[in-house]
Order: structure tokens, then sequence, then C-alpha cells
């Protein structure tokens, strides 16, 4: 089992990502498809009146803000156009592709943040109507029912709390979570970058390897959205995933690529 | 098995069929449910500066106009907006929803139309970039996995044709095709009116039952939107459904009370 996580930054080109996914798919690589759609958010919150705000946790983390207006978009965006983008592109390519989110079957279920604390004009802050959350629990059930059924899923946030919340979660660590969960041989996460930067955003500074031991010591060389990749890659290790490849989502032929060891290869 | 559509139209209350859904589901009735989007649509196209078009068919039926952006839209209404909204409140009420459009798994296949006959400012005109189509095969195996389960199928348009396009197909005769597939018991519509009226909009000339034989009569009598109504109730008879009930959206119970006979019993 392989996760793959594709994300929502520009430059990501999803029509190459369809046709690698499609020819990994059919040599028989068991797969799960993550994405995301954060760009195309900004750019629909903007047109629909209700711009994108970003909040910088206490412990120096970037997130969307999410009141129950921004979740509307979003899943608008990641949900509809996005997943159903994607699906689309894969079924063209004979892929019995099939789009859910992580409330879809409780999929992705969580605990909601009660409140949030946030560095807001230099001054700390608690958000207490935000619904944001994080992955606690994957319904692998649902999801190999689907795989022994030949369907390759395509997931996307939001995810769900315990309540019945949609919430806001972050897709990297979403992918790894769902990685975690199948005990998946590699998760590879592809953005629009080659992979982790030594010097961000000079590409020739690409690092090619970090073992695992050493993870930690790279939180402080990602910068802004690399942080939550670095984390989630933390995460999937701690969870026992062996292999986790940060790789370039705007080539030809990139997953096998990936697979193949190109980009920041971690573990 | 009990086919359940959900209009999109102004005044049908989500949050009472939700409840309704939630109480037939946990009394042991295997059902599915279809909702629209329309209304929505109309306001987020506008709001994105692609406003909606209708056209006229030369056989008098009313449809939108669907290009390319429109159907990006559309997704994002349907299958982002409406249906994670759906989602979420049945998974509140205990309910395990699992939303799925109609590309998804392929579950509503069909013909894309190569050319739609129009009458525009009065001339017969030919639309060939079209994205719509009529729902001709459902994924029966995938949906009864589903609910084999114990999961609630929530779909929702657009569908997929056969060479792998989204195509956006009307909800209610998608609605009677699933219920043909199923040769279910019934096929409920509810709408924000009390079913068929004689004298559109006066409810109090509510149709309460119309014969199997005489559906035909009542095309002429059905007013615009309704007339999709009447075709899929033709559709689903000729295949054999033997009851179905259009009733009103707006009203608490909607769903129990459409079961007990309220609004208009066709079959």
């Amino acid at each position: 089992m392989i996760v793959l996580k594709i994300g929502g930054s520009e430059g990501i080109d999803y029509d190459l990502i369809a046709d690698d996914i499609a020819a990994v798919v059919n040599e028989g690589t068991p797969l799960i498809v993550v994405h995301g759609g954060s760009a195309l958010t900004n750019k629909v919150a903007e047109q629909l009146g209700h711009p994108p705000e970003f909040v910088t946790s206490v412990s120096g983390f970037s997130s969307r803000r999410t009141d129950r207006r921004t979740l509307e978009i979003f899943e608008m965006v990641y949900c509809g156009q996005v997943n159903k983008g994607l699906v689309e592109k894969l079924q063209r390519r004979g892929v019995k592709a099939i789009g859910l989110s992580g409330i879809d079957g409780r999929i992705w279920e969580g605990k909601r943040k009660d409140a949030i604390k946030v560095i807001h004009n230099g001054r700390k802050r608690v958000i207490r109507d935000d619904y944001t959350g994080k992955v606690e629990k994957v319904n692998i059930d649902l999801l190999q029912t689907l795989l022994d059924q030949g369907y390759l899923p395509v997931l996307t946030p939001p995810a769900i709390s315990y309540e019945g919340d949609a919430i806001n979660v972050d897709g990297d660590r979403a992918a790894a979570a769902t990685a975690a969960a199948f005990q998946a041989e590699a998760l590879i996460i592809l953005s629009n970058v080659p992979g982790l930067l030594e010097k961000f955003p000079d590409e020739s500074t690409l690092i090619r390897h970090i073992p695992k031991a050493k993870i930690d010591q790279f939180m402080s060389v990602a910068e802004d959205r690399m942080k939550k990749k670095v984390m989630g890659a933390q995460e999937a290790l701690a969870e026992g995933i062996g292999r986790i490849v940060f790789a370039d989502g705007r080539v030809e032929q990139p997953l096998q690529r990936a697979i193949a060891g190109e980009g920041t290869v971690i573990g």
C-alpha cells in the first residue's frame, strides 16, 4: 500500500499526476490518494467576498481560520471542484476512482479543538468558533472494502469530530494518519517544490535524504507550509511508516519518480 | 427499499428532513437519498460572475445550460456544500451517511448528449458543448455493498458519460433510475410544494392521487420544474415502481408523511 498526498498549491499538474496514478494502479499497486485545494480555496473565498485569513499558533504553525462560512467554501472547493475534477480525470483514464471526504462514513474522525491559541498582531488571542481539529481515527474497514472491490479511494478534508461537526484538518497529516492506519510501505507527498530545500526557494539546495533519527532537526529548515509536511512525516515515522518521500508534483511521472526515490526521502 | 429525492429549491428544510431520515433509518427501512441544489447553484454562479442560463428544449423542457465552467460551479454546490452539509447533518443524528456523486465509482452512467436542440429567442439553435445527459446505468453493486455495511448513500448529480465526462443530469430522473435499478417499493420526491397542483401555485388544488394509467394526462398540468418530476414518475412506473409520492419538504416528518400517503400519490 502506498498513500499519495497531492498538494493544493499553484503549479501542481493534476493531469500528469492522473496519468501516473493510472499507470501505477494498472501495475497492481494498492493506492489511496489524498488531495488538497488551498490555493483554489483562497481564490474562491475572495470571489465570494469572504477572503481567507491565516492565523499563527503560539507554537509557530500557520493555519486557515475556519469559521462556519469558510468551512462551506472549503467544502465547495475541496469536496466539490477539486475532488470531483480529479475523480473525473481518473475515470477518463480507466481508474475506478471514488471520491470521499473525511466526513463520509466517518473516514477521518478526530477531536474538534475547543479553542485555538494564536498570535494576532503580536498579541495572544483565543479563538473558540473555529472548525479545526486533527485526525485520530481512520475508518479502515470502509476503505478496505472499497479497495477489495478494485476502487481507488480519493480522499479530501474536512474530517468529522466525535460530535459530528465537519472539521478542517491538515491534509498532509491526514495522509500520514491514513498511511499509519494501513501500515503503508510508503507515504508520498507531492507539492510544487522538488522536496525539502536547505535554502527555500532555491531548488538546487534539495535535501536528498533524511535518516529517520534526524527528522526532528529538519523542522527548523522547513518554511511555512512545509512545516506541516515535516510534522506529518514525524507522525508517520513514529507510527512505523518506513519511507516518506517529499517530491515534485509539476513533472512527468511524478509518482513513479517519487517511488524510485527522487525528492527528499525520509527513513 | 425507498428512494428519497430531496429537491434543491428555496424553502426545503434540510434539518427537518435529516431528523426524519434518522427516524426512518433507525426503524430499519433501507433507504437511498438523492438531493438537488439548483437554487444555491444559481446564487453561487451569480456571485462567481458566471450567471445561470436556462434553455428550453424543442419538446418544451427547461434545463440548465451547462458549459464547463457551469459544471465546475455545479459540482462545488451539489457535491461540495449541499452534499457534505447534508452528510454532516445526518452524521450528527447518528446516521452512517456517505456522500457520493454519480461520477464516483460510476454510480450513475449514461450518454452525454452530442447536441441539444433548444429554442433561443424564438429560434431553434443547436448547442454542442453542453455537459448534459441522462442516467442509463446504476452501479447497484457498489451501492448494495455500502447498504450491506449499514451505510446510507447520499447521492448527487453529476453523472458520468461512457467516455468519462462529468454530465449534468436531472436529479429527479436520476432518483427514478436508482429506484428502478433496485426495484424500490417507493420513490418519494420532496420539493417546496405539497405535491402536484391542479392550479399552480394554489396549494389548495393539490391532486391527491393519480392512477398509474393516467399519469400521461398530468404532464400538461405540471408547471416548469414539476415537468421533470412527472417524467421521472413516468419512467419509474414504466420500470415497475409501484408507488411514487410527490410531497412537501418544508414540514415536520416530511418523509414519514409521504410514506403515509400525504402529497400526490402516483400508482
